[in-house]
């Protein structure tokens, strides 16, 4: 208790990007299209600069992002909003370019063989391979193409993964014309320390590349890490409209996206701007959990924010 | 991106101090004697080193805090452990002498008369008194009394409170013989920044005086909150087995507790000591869990720590 007063620096306005219509959608029951483009429509109107909408990956292999093209059809595209799509090779490169409006694509793999094998049945050189040729199809076609890394924490498959590992496998990407990176922490390993590590890493090796960190809760820690990224000068977080997403049918309710109502509403009383509209974005998460027809990880949808509490709190003892 | 790499201080050691036989169970139905005595008997079996067992409230108030003095008689007493009774007044701080054996005592009001009135029936100034008095029976009986402040970083029915109030009402009660000061975000309204602000107000003003953080994860900060407390130097944490506590009754499941594993979990894996076995603390919440008979908020007894998760997540994307 006799330390020196601190306060972490802290970022004067954070980006974050929603990932809820595809995180948070894919391990669910499939949608309609109807159902999914106005989850997309209402987040548009939260003030929400950049929203994940769809997912060009194999309808068989996840059947709730099928259809991608007749969900982005039904989108009424805001002004304002930097809408994006999940592609995992040239094939999903191109059908994102050929239905156009994209502001920018996302391709992904693992870094650790462990869960690319698990995820797309195939060792991380033959997904880097995919990545590079979807970055070039992207760039080709004028549409910037970030490389999103999973497993960038930790793998349930191998455990540890050591940062150098993560960097080099960066460094590869932005060599191949990756126009940013997100590091994923796609199973929940990662808690304060590791992004501290990671995210420095990154920034001494990559300086000036754009970073993006996707974080989940699947141990409690998607907000504590989010704050452990901002101190450490991170100013994109992925978030999921009522911290939906993760499989359902992991035990405990499974892995849980960083809620995007909590988070926004988090930074708005430190006084971190996002642009969100806390009530909007709350309201857009009671219409997710309408669609998915169960109970989500969120808070603020359901508690309210600090500054009007949905219901005043049961009278208990201390 | 160009801000120098720093990593903020943190202690080497945090006391978690277990408050889910008391602040967990007591908005919950009523469970008999021997239940809660298995229940913290499981926790004593952790690693924990303080735990509070029961609370000497009324009844009727609080019926699920019924009969403290045949839970407590039943508790198989570890040593190592040093475990605490909630008291409202001189009549609760005399029966818990009586009972024998706390190695302190938690007296309790809030710093606002929104919450106190609604939580106790009273002004805060009333409460003063009350809680001046279990003080003097406590010490005058050779128990250190901690004074545990409600609302400080927030009332749900005033809304924010300022940090002097905090700090003069703490003042006050040290005055009065406290042994330490317990400030607690009873329906969760801390953010980061709040923490910060608090913390380095008591710190200045209240140098050397024992300080612990009670926080709530009503609106999903409850683990970046605790973050941000020990990079201001707290050194002792609530937190309450599996997440348990708070309303049943409120919208979204409730108020919530930070949770016991989830916090020692992360701690671990940031090389901070808490001396709390983390598989044997995940053991303990699957118990209240069942004892509760429905779902509770924490992560670890259902997910498993990072470093042997409970089962490995189903084949997704991403």
């Amino acid at each position: 208790m006799d330390r020196t007063l601190t306060r972490p620096e802290l970022p004067e306005r954070v980006t974050i990007r929603e990932v809820g219509p595809r995180d948070g959608l894919q391990a669910e029951r499939p949608l309609p299209p109807d159902d999914r483009a106005r989850l997309i429509d209402a987040l548009s109107a939260t003030g929400l600069t950049k929203i994940e909408a769809v997912s060009f990956v194999s309808p068989r292999a996840v059947p709730a992002m099928a259809e991608p093209t007749e969900v982005w059809a039904r989108v009424e595209r805001a002004p304002g909003v930097e809408y994006s799509a999940l592609v995992p090779n040239r094939r999903g490169a191109e059908a994102a370019a050929e239905a156009g409006g994209f502001a920018s694509l996302q391709a992904f793999l693992a870094v650790s063989d462990g869960y690319n094998q698990a995820n797309v049945g195939k060792p991380v050189a033959e997904s880097v391979t995919d990545v590079v040729e979807a970055i070039a199809v992207g760039t080709d076609a004028g549409i910037p193409v970030e490389a999103s890394v999973s497993a960038a924490f930790g793998d349930p498959y191998e455990g540890d993964v050591d940062p150098g590992r993560v960097l080099a496998l960066a460094e590869r990407l932005v060599e191949a014309g990756a126009a940013g990176i997100s590091l994923g922490d796609t199973t929940g390993m990662a808690t304060p320390a590791r992004v501290w590590e990671v995210v420095d890493r990154f920034r001494s090796g990559l300086p000036g590349v754009p970073l993006n960190l996707h974080l989940h809760d699947t141990r409690g820690t998607a907000m504590a890490n989010a704050l452990a990224a901002l101190e450490a000068g991170v100013t994109e977080l992925d978030a999921s409209v009522g911290g939906l997403g993760g499989s359902p049918f992991a035990p405990g309710g499974g892995n849980g996206n960083l809620s995007t109502e909590d988070l926004a509403h988090m930074l708005a009383d430190m006084g971190i701007q996002t642009g969100v509209d806390v009530e909007k974005m709350a309201e857009a998460a009671r219409l997710a959990k309408e669609l998915v027809g169960h109970d989500i990880p969120g808070h603020i949808h359901a508690n309210g924010p600090r500054w009007s509490p949905r219901t005043p709190p049961a009278p208990s003892v201390i």
